[in-house]
């Protein structure tokens, strides 16, 4: 623990490390299309809209595409999984309430806990690829209490672009070694690693379902490894 | 009240808003100063960095400078006051201390308990020209629930400039009419209605002490006119 005694803030992956958004996306499709007659393993609905993020990210990543808002690129993902799944016909009031499914996610049951305490010693924040409105509205879902919302939007950077995590440090006006990124994802901490975070891994290993084959276990050195939130703020002395 | 229903935040002015900047600024000087043996009014020292805010700002707004940050805008003014009050000889530890006495501000006695029920309908945010490391900083000393850090720094603009007003707005995803400003300033809120959002006035009539002569009364059209943060709430049906 001595070599965490300047740390000041602990941020956070939240898609799948903080809420759980296979079964959150998959209710929220079910309860807007149901009504319409369309019937689908909706579990796999959000798995495929989920497989289209990160070669959308890449998109936006490598230039492709200038810079575009997670909402925005989520919304190109689902009309795209609409036409797979056989969906057509939703006016743009409702496909835009669905494609803010990603704004209502629940949090895992130790999540919230875990953050409140966490957050009577530390600046607590998100550092995630979803944009600020949408990290926003979860939070008020949810209630969630991040003292601050970094990652993408602020930086103008998709993680894992050391930018992202360099400039949410900077906002904070902390050197990296100030900061932990807490994630379930061993490329995100590796990433944040890279740039000079402390990191802590959480698995959440239902993340996509039953059958979860990756990032089961913890691949690389980390400052922490935690069972769940609520273990990550008793092993940071909150 | 039938326009303001559907507001979706309220976002709010800091420095002399929701914080007294000047008996704390004058508190913190003194408490980091007189140890090394100087004197003065202190709360004159602290008009007097004030004093140079809005120039500072302006060298920005102009062009004159690139962006930089509330901090380091302070940091230059602070080093021209302790010459103006006769104080050398600070190493940089202490001069740190100093400048981050603007992270260190107490907010008026109605605003906690305000914006707390605020927060319980509405998205609430800071709208400040202060960094976003000042913002949490402070919320973090004073129990401010922020939802959200909006204003300069997220945006790349100085109030009044518009683009500080809509780029706010759009970071929540939000037309212009679904966002409030609150503030203590006539020319903050007029700025504000010119680019669409809704305005509220709270007047502070001891932000600049016993002798304020401006800003004590509303000088245009706004939605609400509160006596205070508790009653802006009840007018908003919190």
């Amino acid at each position: 623990m001595s070599e965490l005694a300047r740390l000041e803030a602990v941020t956070f992956d939240v898609f799948g490390t903080v809420v759980d958004w296979r079964t959150s996306v998959a209710a929220e499709a079910e309860r807007l299309l149901a009504p319409h007659g369309f019937e689908a393993d909706w579990e796999r609905f959000a798995d495929a809209w989920r497989a289209r993020y990160q070669p959308s990210l890449t998109r936006v990543r490598t230039g492709e595409l200038p810079w575009t808002k997670l909402d925005d690129l989520h919304r190109m993902n689902l009309e795209q999984v609409l036409v797979d799944f056989g969906v057509s016909g939703l006016g743009e009031a409702e496909l835009d309430e669905l494609n803010r499914a990603w704004h209502r996610l629940n949090p895992w049951p130790d999540a919230v806990p875990g953050l409140t305490r966490l957050k009577r010693r530390y600046i607590i924040g998100s550092l995630s690829n979803g944009n600020v409105a949408l990290i926003v509205n979860m939070a008020k879902h949810a209630a969630i209490p991040w003292d601050v919302v970094l990652g993408a939007e602020p930086t103008g950077h998709y993680k894992p672009q050391p930018q992202a995590y360099l400039g949410s440090a900077a906002l904070l006006g902390l050197r990296p070694a100030q900061c932990m990124l807490v994630a379930a994802h061993n490329g995100d901490l590796a990433a944040a690693a890279g740039c000079g975070l402390r990191t802590a891994f959480v698995p959440r290993p239902r993340e996509h379902g039953p059958g979860q084959t990756s990032d089961l276990c913890p691949e690389h050195d980390y400052d922490i490894v935690a069972e769940d939130f609520l273990d990550l703020a008793t092993r940071l002395g909150c």
